[in-house]
């Protein structure tokens, strides 16, 4: 009882240990290191083999390269300064403001009233008809404001929906393998069972439907109560984009077994392959053909503001649906979300440009369309030349990008790095990422952040930062790693 | 087995109950019905007794009349559209900005890179050093940026907060009664104790210690794991603003029974009558007597820029700061925020504003000092008012108005008026409340929702809404109800 730690009240044996089991990679042991590293090249007492970290472990387009759009960020200053709108003439005139984007900021004002007011606890009102009208016009069916929740981040939606569907610990919810950590990370908080799924990366990190419906039964037979599946399509870290017969092949899997279907589709913009299809538009459709069948399948169909062109993370705005909930159970989760107040108000905002951006002919409708499809390009065109340097990179083996911001190759690592690894107490592809680290300033997140099938190795990469040069660099380094230890 | 909800996955009996127990008053069934009858009035249908809904229930300055402070807003538009810092001469001679405001966003933006990036999971450094020079300059002893964590407002900080300290169903938090329901529902999520302690109305609401400890002693004999006090201060909904000998106590009552104090300072800057003492300053200077006793006293100490004169609720913006806290532990609450990525930028860059305003001298200090005041002066004003109103009805008793945003009269309701509450299945407050609500369209909040000493009933009501109309119309509801139940 010396020390002063061990006078306190909290230590790390008696915190709660749901918190201490959490894992959460992304933002892990090699994110902090890179922190230091970028202070200490900031301080510049550094004597590191490099003159920049590359932060290619998060998907945070401004951080890097990514402009936000013109069309936003305007109405976004006028919401938050509302006395610019006295000012029409100068606004016009000589800052480059457009009609439109005076008529928007006026229009959510007179529904927001001021976005440093609360608003009601599921969102604006007049947004939250805003993503309806935009919903339908996506699908081609109906969308109610009432059914949909506006979230800080999808992030925060998820959390939302996990703690409303999770009852005890024997509450299972099927998580693909690999995984965005979040679903793992919030399982483990709340103290439920994840049942996961292999992805099958041989069919470009699609679903297999074999696969899921074994590990529902295996977890099942051990006495989990599977309630739920999480799909994340397009696929985070994966970058799959599900063609639309696994859609409903999972759909109908999920009224089969009576699961909850969650659909993470913050990706839903990044799509280079094939197009993106909704499990709203598919769902809908499956019970226009059989409405006896399919009017009591629960979807949650999550969205953001962080991803696509738009790449607004620092703003935390999202929103989820929900599709055929029990009106009382939406009633809980609108109780849970009161409990936090409500999402950032400019954030909601934020999703109301995101799902109703300036039309063909409006004045800003040019500018804008011009900065989206630069984003766009510029995306897959990096996509194409990472995805180019891994294939002539010993050992790893990478499918054609599809969308999302992310490529998730498999690393073949020879057996003396696996021994180095274990003598660190390091998983391989851990060990690979730390070197990488250390000797380019290159920042990735290792397969095992997000969980690989048993005896493979990945690491997932955004492609968001420019230049080729951190490309090269990777390049550089991977030779003289299999040098080392072949 | 026949109706939709029958066949649905998810019900009210088998999603997590512990959402379904937990009580949030603030956001009930009256602020539900309020808005109701507000959209009614704005379909211009309805044919209610009133022609607006005044929402007293909830402390939302910025809904009702306050406005932003100009300062904040000129810089938060800079944020947004940086674009226009290329056009100084514009902003300066046409728009009535400042050197200041763009010098500040110019920081910030140095800082933050864009508004539109992730920050650091505990928030950007620069907005966590500008907060640990401000507790320099308010309590006189260091602060430490690392200590200090970016929230989405204080509410999301509790719930970290109570995440960590909460192992399991035998962990107890003191909590003050009446309380700010917050506290109750996150501990009814969390499936801990809460521990009841009473606020002593005829010492204004002020902590009484020997309650403090028979609460604390029940609790332990029951075998509840006692681990934190949590301190509201100015309190909510009470109003009172605590004398330095009653924080003084309180610590040493944490420190003799090993208990982490929180502190829910959020209204640190609403005083009426004394000023405020920081826990933080009083520990500091009761470790300066005798550091080896206090030493390990651990305390949160939370703030927001919800409240106080700038009243940003909609952009969810708080920090806590951690004294004495095991670094193991601080590790858990880096991981558990960085699940959910980082508390919205632009928020965190509005807590630098407010911890940071225009000094004296500066271009915008005057008309800062102006709004400022004239917003503070306002308060006052219209708690006075209110507190005059409160003394003239029957059967009600109010303390003088102290701080927060809040009064929290006792009302003395005749025995018939409890029957008629009892035959809808209502406590005599919320059927008073609903009646007031139905009659007027003022919307308070009952006192059960907050907690009471048996047998007493209370309202809160905020002072933030404008004019004496409104106070008038409780006056005369109040008359008439207790002229039908006498």
């Amino acid at each position: 009882m010396s020390s002063s730690s061990s006078r306190q009240r909290l230590n790390i044996d008696n915190i709660n240990q749901h918190v201490r089991s959490a894992q959460y990679a992304v933002r892990g042991e090699l994110a902090v290191k890179s922190e230091q590293f970028r202070a200490s090249l900031v301080s510049g007492a550094s004597n590191l083999p490099f003159n920049q970290v590359i932060s290619a472990n998060i998907g945070n387009p401004q951080q890097l390269d990514q402009k936000p759009l013109t069309f936003f960020r305007q109405v976004l200053s006028l919401l938050e300064n509302p006395v610019l709108l006295e000012h029409e003439d100068v606004l016009l005139n000589q800052l480059d403001y457009k009609l439109d984007v005076i008529a928007r900021a006026k229009f959510l004002l007179s529904k927001v009233g001021s976005v440093g007011a609360y608003s009601a606890s599921n969102g604006v009102p007049a947004i939250r008809q805003s993503i309806a009208d935009f919903l339908e016009r996506r699908d081609g069916f109906p969308a109610n404001e009432a059914d949909i929740y506006l979230s800080a981040g999808a992030s925060s939606g998820v959390n939302t929906l996990l703690h409303i569907i999770c009852a005890n610990e024997k509450s299972g919810i099927l998580v693909p393998i690999p995984q965005y950590p979040l679903y793992t990370a919030s399982l483990s908080l709340l103290n439920a069972t994840c049942v996961p799924y292999l992805l099958d990366e041989a069919k470009n990190w699609g679903t297999d439907l074999a696969t899921i419906r074994e590990s529902y039964e295996k977890a099942t037979a051990e006495g989990v109560d599977v309630r739920a599946i999480v799909i994340i399509n397009p696929g985070n870290p994966t970058g799959a984009s599900l063609p639309e017969e696994d859609i409903r092949a999972v759909i109908d899997f999920a009224r089969e077994q009576r699961l909850v279907v969650l659909a993470d589709e913050v990706y839903q913009t990044n799509v280079f392959v094939g197009e993106f299809h909704s499990f709203k538009k598919v769902l809908r459709e499956l019970q226009k053909e059989n409405p006896d069948k399919y009017d009591s399948v629960e979807l949650a169909s999550l969205h953001s503001v962080s991803k696509g062109m738009v790449g607004e993370c620092g703003h935390r705005g999202g929103y989820f649906e929900l599709i055929n909930f029990d009106p009382k159970v939406q009633a809980e989760i609108y109780k849970f979300v009161s409990i936090m107040l409500c999402a950032p108000v400019i954030g909601q905002c934020l999703v109301e440009l995101m799902v109703n951006p300036p039309k063909k002919g409006e004045p800003s409708y040019e500018l804008y369309q011009k900065e989206y499809n630069n984003i766009f390009e510029g995306l897959k065109e990096r996509a194409t030349a990472l995805h180019k340097a891994f294939e002539q990179m010993e050992g790893v083996e990478c499918g054609t990008p599809q969308g999302s911001m992310y490529l998730f190759p498999t690393i073949n690592l020879p057996p003396k790095a696996a021994d180095a690894a274990a003598k660190e107490g390091r998983t391989p592809d851990e060990f690979y990422c730390m070197r990488l680290l250390e000797a380019t300033g290159v920042c990735l997140v290792p397969g095992s952040g997000f969980g690989q099938k048993e005896g493979s190795l990945h690491f997932r990469t955004t492609f968001l930062p420019p230049g080729t040069q951190w490309v090269g660099s990777i390049v550089k380094f991977h030779q003289e790693f299999m040098d080392q230890y072949r």
